[in-house]
C-alpha cells in the first residue's frame, strides 16, 4: 500500500469522511487512492478558497474535520482567506498540501515556495512529512491536532514521493486531548460575583451558543438576572423560536460600548470579549465600560458546558427557566425592496432547522432582527472577517447536513470573491438557496471612508467602493455555473420565488437588487 | 499631509502610475489620498488574485512596478498565487498591505494575522512601516527594491495609523542599483567555448528574449551555429515574423531531455536552465545530457545585453545576421474545432503588436506552433505555474499598452480561478479578447494521473479531473460581468467572431467548445 492510500485510510479511521479537493500533478497519488478508499468522499471545487470555506462550514455543523487537498504553496495561498476564518471559528480541519519530491525540491522548480511560512499564520499545527513510512502516522497526528479542543486547523505537507512510496499501512486514530475541566473554586468565585446582584452579562463562546451549553447559559442568566450575550460574529449560533434569547454585541465599537455600558461584570463562558474589527483615529475601540470586571468561567478549550452546569448547580438554579425567544413570524409585506423588507420575507419563510450562512454585511442586522422568532435555526457568521466565506461555508454546511435547508444571505461584493462555490453546489446537487443582496457597492466601505478618513466618496474614490459600472448580473453568473437563478422585482416576487426555491431540489440563487 | 498621501506621492515620483486595489476599512486613508494624488490611477478588482496578476502583466509590459493595495493578511493571501507567478517572472511590483493600528493590533482583532509570514515566500523585500513620518521613505525604498535588477516583488505593511498620521511629505525616489557588468574574462572564456564548434545552445533569459538582447542572441547563435533556446515558460517572449527564431524547451522532462540531447555546451544568457515542473516516480527529471557543460554568461541581475553584445564583438560577429522567423500566415481552415484548428484561426488573425496572455495549458503548444510566423507580437507565459494568471495578466497588459490588442488564450479550468478579471476589463474598457478553450476538464491532470500514478481516471477519480457536470457556460459568466461574449460552433464561426472581436472597443470573450 502506498503512502497516499495509508494516509487516506488513516484519516477515514479518524472520522474524516469528506475531502474537498483541487489537486494538481503532485497530488495524483492521493487522487488515485480515492479509488480504493471509498469511505472518504472527494468533492471538487474550482478554486481553493471554496474548499477551505466548505471544510469550515462542514466542521461548524459536524464538529468533525473535513480534509482538503491543496496543490503546493499557491494552492494553499488561494485557501488562506477562508483558512483564516476557520482558524478564528475554532473548527477542526486537516489540510493536505502537496509538495515536490525530496529530490526535486532542491532544484527550486517553478511551483516551489515556502509552504510552512504560508501555512503557519492560519494553522495551529503544521508538519512536513518526511517519508512514506511515516505519512499515515502524520495523518493520525493531524486529525488529533485538529480535534484538540476547541478545534484547530492542522496542515500536513505531503511530498509526492511520500504519497507514492511504500508504506506500512494505515495507523489507528490517536485520541485527541479532551477539554480540561474547570476547577470548582473558579466556579464558586464566579457564583459569588453573580450573587452580588451587580449588573452582569454572561458572554457565551462557541460551545455556549448551542445545545446544552446554550440552555445552561440561558438558565443561569435568567436565574441571576444577567444579560446573555454573544459576540458579534460567532462561528455558529443556535437561535429562533423557543431558544434562549441572546443579545449580540454590535459591530461598530461605539455602538458596542453603548451596548455594554452600565455592566459591572462580564462572565466569559468559553469565549473572549470581542475585539472590534478596526481602530479609528477619532473613535475609541474600547468597548468595556470603565470599572467593569471580566471573569473567565472557562476558556474555549475547557469544559464550558460542565462549567456552566456546575455554576447553575452552585447557584441552585437548575429549575430556573431560560428566557426563550417567542415564535414570531413577521408578515412578509409587499412593499418595495429594502434590506428590512427582504429580511421579513426570509423570516416569513425560513424553514425549521435551516442553516443560515450569513455574509450579508450591511444587511446582517436587519436579517437577524427579522428572523429572531423564526423556527429554530443555526446562524453561521463571518467570524474571521475575511470576505468570501458565505458561499463556500454554505456549500460545506449543506454537505454536512443533507436533511436541512441552507440559506446563504450574501452581499454581492463579498460574494464575488468565491463565486465558484456555486458550481460545487450544482455538481453536488446541494440544497442551498442563495439570496444575493445586490446593492452594487462595498456599502460598509462607504460608511468606513467617512468614519476613518472623514471623507465622502468623490467621483474618483467612489470607483474603489462602488462595484457597479458595469453591474454584475448574478443570474447570469449563477446560470453560468449550472445553478438555477432568478432576479426579483418586488417583495411579493421575492416571496414567491424564495418559497419555490426552498422546496426545490438542488441549489437556487435569487438576486435581490437594492437601491444603491 | 498625512502618511497615506506622502506615500502615494512618493510612489508617483518613483514612476508608479497605476495602483490595482481592493481596499478595506484599514486602507481608507489610502483611498482618500487618491483624491489629491491624481498621478496614480486607481483600478479596482473584485478579488485580490486579479490585482496581483494585473500588476504582474503591467510590469511585464512596462518594466515598471504597479502598486497594489491589499486588505490585511487575508487580502494578501488572496493575492499570493499571482504574486508567486510575479516573483518567478522577475517583475517589479510594490504591494501595500494594510494593517491594524499599533494600539489595536496587540488586541488580536479578528482580521489580525502574521502578514510577514504570508508575504515572505512571495516577496524579495518585506518591511513593516513603523510610523507616519517614515512611511514615505519606506515607499521610496520599496520602489527601489522593486526596481533592483532583475525586478522584485516588494511588500510594505502599512498600519492604518501611519496612513492617517502627520507625515513630513513625500521623499525623492531612490536610485535602484543598476545591473552589474559582466567581467570581460567571462566573455572571453565563453567565446573560447563557442569557437570550439562543439554542439552548443544559447539559452536566453528574460532580457535576452526581447529587443536588443534578442537581436544580439540571435546574431550570436547564427554566427557560431548554435541553437537559440528559451525556457518553457518565459515571462515575456518577443516572437513572430522577422524576429530571431527561437526554440522553446518542452514542458515534459523526457521531451526536454530529448530536445537537449547531443548538446555539449549550454550558455546561459540571463536565465537559468529550466527545472521541470515535477518529479515523477518512473520518469527522470534530469534534462541536461550527460557531459554537457553549463556556462553562465550573465545572470538575470547582470548586464545581459551588454554581455551578449560584447560576446558578439569578441567573436567578430557583428555583421552576422540572426536567423529570422519567416512570415507565415496559416490558412484559417474551416474544419471541426480542435486546438490546432483554433490556433490556426488565431494565427490567421493575430494583429501586429498583439500581446498574447497564454494560459492555454494543453493548447499552448499548438497555439505557439501556428503563430510562429504571425506578425510580431509578445507572448506572456505562466512562468510560476500557479494557475489563474491568464485573465489578470491580460488585464494588466492591456492597461499598460492601450494602443495594442491583448489576446488571452485561456484554458477553462485555470480561467475559473480568477474569472473576476473580466469585470475589471469591462469597467476599464480594455481591449482584451479572450478565447476560452472549453474542454471541460483539467486535461493536463488526465495525462499526469497516468504519468505519475500509472492510472486512468475511474468513474470516482474522474470527478476530480473533469470540470463538466455541470458544464460551465462562459458566455453567461462573461456577460454576468459586463463582457460581451459568444460561443462558436465551427472554425469558420470562430474566424468571423474573432475577426469582429479584434476590431471591437472594450473586452470580448469567445468560448470555444472542444471535444472532451
Amino acid at each position: 500500500m502506498n503512502g497516499a492510500e495509508a494516509l487516506l485510510r488513516t484519516l477515514a479511521a479518524g472520522g474524516v469522511d469528506v475531502c474537498f479537493a483541487n489537486p494538481g500533478t503532485s497530488e495524483m497519488h492521493l487522487v488515485e487512492a480515492f479509488d480504493r478508499v471509498t469511505e472518504v468522499r472527494p468533492v471538487l471545487a474550482l478554486f481553493e478558497g471554496v474548499l477551505s470555506g466548505a471544510a469550515d462550514g462542514y466542521a461548524r455543523m459536524t464538529g468533525r474535520p473535513a480534509a482538503t487537498i491543496l496543490h503546493l504553496g499557491p494552492g494553499l495561498g488561494n485557501a488562506i482567506a477562508n483558512l483564516h476564518n476557520a482558524r478564528r471559528a475554532l473548527v477542526p480541519m486537516v489540510n493536505l498540501v502537496g509538495e515536490h519530491t525530496a529530490l526535486h525540491l532542491p532544484k527550486d522548480p517553478p511551483l516551489a515556495s515556502d509552504i510552512e511560512s504560508l501555512a503557519r499564520p492560519v494553522s495551529a499545527w503544521v508538519r512536513r512529512n518526511a517519508s512514506a513510512e511515516t505519512l499515515a502516522q502524520d495523518g493520525a497526528d493531524a486529525v488529533a491536532a485538529a480535534l484538540t479542543p476547541p478545534g484547530r486547523v492542522a496542515t500536513l505537507i505531503v511530498p509526492a514521493d511520500a504519497a507514492w512510496g511504500e508504506s506500512n499501512g494505515p495507523v489507528a486514530p490517536r485520541q485527541a486531548p479532551s477539554r480540561a475541566s474547570v476547577p470548582p473554586e473558579r466556579v464558586r468565585e464566579i457564583a459569588r460575583v453573580l450573587r452580588t446582584g451587580a449588573a452582569t452579562a454572561i458572554l457565551a463562546g462557541t460551545i455556549g451558543l448551542r445545545g446544552p451549553g446554550l440552555r445552561a447559559a440561558g438558565r443561569l442568566a435568567s436565574a441571576v438576572g444577567a444579560r446573555l450575550l454573544c459576540g458579534t460574529f460567532p462561528a455558529r449560533l443556535e437561535r429562533g423560536a423557543g431558544r434562549p434569547k441572546i443579545e449580540r454585541i454590535p459591530y461598530f465599537p461605539e455602538r458596542a460600548a453603548e451596548f455594554l455600558s452600565g455592566l459591572r461584570h462580564i462572565v466569559l463562558a468559553g469565549g473572549t470579549l470581542p475585539v472590534p474589527f478596526f481602530g479609528y483615529p477619532t473613535i475609541s475601540s474600547e468597548i468595556v465600560p470603565e470599572g467593569c470586571e471580566l471573569h473567565t468561567l472557562a476558556t474555549e478549550s475547557e469544559g464550558v458546558v460542565a462549567a456552566l452546569e456546575a455554576l447553575v448547580d452552585e447557584l441552585g438554579a437548575s429549575r430556573s427557566e431560560p428566557i426563550l425567544e417567542p415564535r414570531v413570524r413577521p408578515d412578509a409585506g409587499s412593499g418595495s425592496i429594502t434590506p428590512e423588507g427582504v429580511a421579513r420575507v426570509v423570516a416569513s419563510l425560513l424553514p425549521e432547522g435551516a442553516i443560515v450562512s450569513d455574509e450579508g454585511a450591511t444587511s446582517t442586522l436587519s436579517s437577524m432582527t427579522a428572523t429572531a422568532g423564526a423556527p429554530p435555526h443555526d446562524w453561521l457568521f463571518l467570524t474571521g472577517g475575511a470576505i468570501g466565506q458565505g458561499l463556500p461555508v454554505a456549500t460545506g454546511a449543506a454537505l454536512a447536513c443533507p436533511d436541512r435547508r441552507v440559506v446563504a444571505l450574501q452581499a454581492d461584493g463579498s460574494g464575488m470573491y468565491t463565486l465558484q462555490a456555486l458550481w460545487t453546489q450544482a455538481r453536488e446537487r446541494l440544497e442551498v438557496t442563495t439570496i444575493v443582496f445586490a446593492n452594487r457597492k462595498y456599502a460598509i466601505l462607504g460608511m468606513e471612508l467617512e468614519r476613518m478618513a472623514g471623507a465622502r466618496p468623490s467621483e474618483r474614490t467612489a470607483g474603489l467602493i462602488s462595484i457597479g459600472n458595469p453591474d454584475l448580473d448574478w443570474v447570469a453568473l449563477a446560470r453560468g455555473m449550472g445553478v438555477e437563478a432568478e432576479r426579483v422585482e418586488s417583495l411579493g416576487d421575492l416571496r414567491e420565488k424564495l418559497s419555490a426555491a426552498l422546496c426545490s431540489r438542488g441549489p437556487r440563487l435569487i438576486e435581490v437588487p437594492l437601491q444603491a
